[in-house]
């Protein structure tokens, strides 16, 4: 079946790019020259000034480059059409395509053509929707990354060795009656734990990979009336230019986005926490703390007039006894340090976390909290390591290590050699479904259907 | 200088294009590339997958098209970049063409550059931004028939024989001690007749052509309180998937537009008339008029409860008081026939205008309406005839009209050749400057001004 859609981004622009493709891509937009037997013998890669034609009535001069298959972005048979970027051309080419038989492409069915004709992997095509969405020179290297196919790469090298195994598993089944063992159990130890260990790793990049893809969440914390929001204000007024809001999220609450040094952080301001009986008051206290759970970066403000030594240790024991705070990056902000003089040091001598004194309100000094955040991006830095950044991936990853463990067990206690052979064809079937050497079609509806449209 | 831009609409895209044009096109685009000899070679309009490096990083890989000067959009060298269509790679592709030496191309100034090298006249530069805003068939049509060059092709041959003609005028000034007459005052007479007519059928022809352009205006009136807002819903209302808003103009009301066989409609829906002491109201009122006198369809609404010939034969003679309904499409709309049966005729029998009976609440017997507008469309149908539809254009044919009154008035007169001269001088000039064969910065601005980003 051949497919058109409009590729560029909705709207008014200079150009907009209509992709066509399919066995019959060629022949239709033939028909809409004024001479088609020329249009089919236009070279492939050969961008050339085209008038279309709607009867005869001229709708646009476009420029058109053909693609043969399999030279082409999904395999197939392909035509992009440049034409005039007017809302009613586009609509208006599209009309026509579909007129001449074309069917009007789903998300991300350029791509998915890609993957099906072996162009790409699925993670390759995962990675194209990361690049596209990507906000970030984080998120952005990331997406280049696994659209080289490193990561396929490794996952599929692990696969093979485990396929040889899981042959000589089989092949014990069918001599079962002879009780011989073709598959070396030892090298099937180590073979798991080698998957094992890269599971793991991969498991744990995925917390970092994510807040890199998604924004890296930063909570600002503390009691009622400290300053949280005039913080929050200052950060963002002062970079006005690359503040961002996240557009088309579904989140509930109102976060403010920032860039700093190629990575985006998401802030989330939090209700004031304090002991109280108010029911709503508490459900908002109780959000702050999952926030501040959920954060990679704690900003954890005080006022300089009231803050003592005794109350911020005190202050930072209750927050550290609901919110583990290991491997977090927190900081001690002491605020309003225009207003009062703070003591020299707040914070207890036991504790490690940084501290800083601003004045939020008036903007100064706030070069200590943007330290952190830079020191936090050099820390992350995005470098050979493959790091998980999708949800599909991470949630086969730990049914991996689950499988992983169960084989580990039936090995230990010598279970019979077809339920361990089961375990071991689900840990294949899921590499598969990682790479998408096994597909279903749930697996690439959700894939897919995360694509723009026209990719 | 060589200008880069991002060509297509902004947001995220399955594609999105960067345009580079300029002597140093094709060399800052290969320093971006990994080997800029190898880019240096690749032959024009040929279609190339490409990646592109900041240093060591690879920042997308992409399609590029060279177009080799002068068989390019703007005559320069030129490349296409189609990327992926990520905000974040575009800009980031911006930077990468900025740092090497590209300046950011100004609003159209793809197109000024196409109409300094010779590529296109001015009024085909400014169809080309009319193409690309156009959101109707109407729009587009008109359009397309200014870009392919047509209205300039006969101001030209007008503008060349008044060319030869002011020479021979200019052949008197220089042997005026002579008094000898070169140029054929009947000739010249006829020239300007010639001229006239042109210019009166053309400026005739811009009410027309910008209503076709932007929405032919549509005036809902009748006395208050007769459903003249539940009727405009009820038209748009069946038609919701084309009903669009009009965006980003500057306009005080809120207007409502409708495709019917693809022109677009602009519905101005009005304050009821009736006599008042309220000031407030007849300010109201004041505008209901104005929106009448400017529209090119009324729709005057009564209610059939409580309407009688009388009434209708009064309501209609006031408005034709205030409004001249010469020239435009009149219907006599009888609402709410549902709740109570008119009588037969309302209207006056020496009205001319139709009649039609309607529930706007019911949305019953809309298609008299609807039947109106179509006969508005098959009678200003945009035949083979040039409309005029630029207010540059229109502005400069009424100052052409001044001029050749002027210069028929001189030779009527027998004014000196010289004041004669001048006159006819300043028709070339402004036949000049509609085809742009005369240009001032002023003119350039005001036409490339009102371009998108890219063009």
């Amino acid at each position: 079946m051949t497919i058109c859609s409009i590729s560029t981004a909705p709207g008014i622009g200079a150009i907009a790019v209509v992709r066509v493709s399919g066995p019959d891509a060629f022949r239709i937009v033939g028909t809409l020259t004024s001479d088609a037997a020329r249009f089919a013998e236009l070279p492939a890669n050969t961008a050339k000034l085209v008038a279309l034609y709607d009867g005869d009535a001229l709708v646009d001069q476009v420029v058109a480059v053909k693609y043969a298959a399999p030279h082409s972005y999904d395999g197939d048979d392909m035509v992009e059409l440049s034409c005039h970027g007017s809302p009613y051309i586009q609509k208006r080419l599209l009309e026509l395509l579909l007129q001449r038989g074309c069917r009007l492409a789903d998300r991300g069915e350029f791509t998915l053509r890609a993957f099906m004709n072996g162009k790409m992997d699925l993670p390759q095509a995962e990675a194209v929707a990361d690049l596209i969405s990507s906000q970030s020179e984080s998120a952005h290297r990331l997406a280049v990354r696994q659209l080289k196919g490193g990561f396929s790469r490794k996952i599929g090298e692990l696969r093979e060795e485990f396929v040889r195994l899981a042959a000589l598993l089989e092949l014990e089944l069918d001599f079962s009656e002879e009780d011989v063992e073709f598959a070396d159990r030892w090298q099937l130890r180590q073979l798991l734990a080698h998957l094992r260990e890269e599971v793991q790793r991969l498991t744990r990049s995925f917390h970092t990979g994510n807040a890199l893809k998604n924004g890296v969440p930063v909570a600002i914390v503390g009691q009622p009336n400290v300053g949280k929001s005039t913080l929050l204000n200052a950060l963002l007024d002062d970079d006005r230019a690359i503040v961002s809001d996240i557009p088309g999220t579904t989140r509930d609450t109102v976060e403010e986005t920032l860039l700093v040094d190629g990575t985006l952080f998401r802030f989330i301001d939090t209700a004031g926490l304090r002991a109280s009986d108010d029911v709503i008051e508490n459900s908002g206290i109780e959000r702050t703390l999952r926030a501040a759970a959920n954060a990679d970066v704690i900003f954890y403000l005080v006022d300089a007039a009231t803050a003592t030594p005794d109350s911020v240790g005190a202050e930072l024991a209750t927050l550290r006894r609901v919110v583990p705070l290991d491997g977090k990056q927190v900081l001690l902000v002491v605020n309003k340090v225009d207003a009062a003089p703070a003591p020299v040091r707040l914070l207890p001598p036991e504790e490690t976390v940084g501290e800083v004194r601003i004045s939020a309100k008036g903007r100064q000094h706030l070069d200590g909290l943007r330290d952190t955040l830079t020191r936090y991006v050099a820390a992350h830095h995005v470098g050979d390591d493959t790091l998980l950044t999708n949800a599909r991936h991470y949630d086969l990853m730990l049914k991996i290590g689950d499988d992983i463990d169960r084989v580990e067990r039936g090995l230990t206690t010598g279970l019979p050699t077809d339920l361990v052979a089961e375990d071991v064809r689900g840990i294949l079937d899921k590499l598969g479904q990682l790479t998408g050497a096994i597909t279903t079609d749930d697996v690439l509806d959700t894939v897919f259907g995360k694509f723009c449209i026209g990719k």
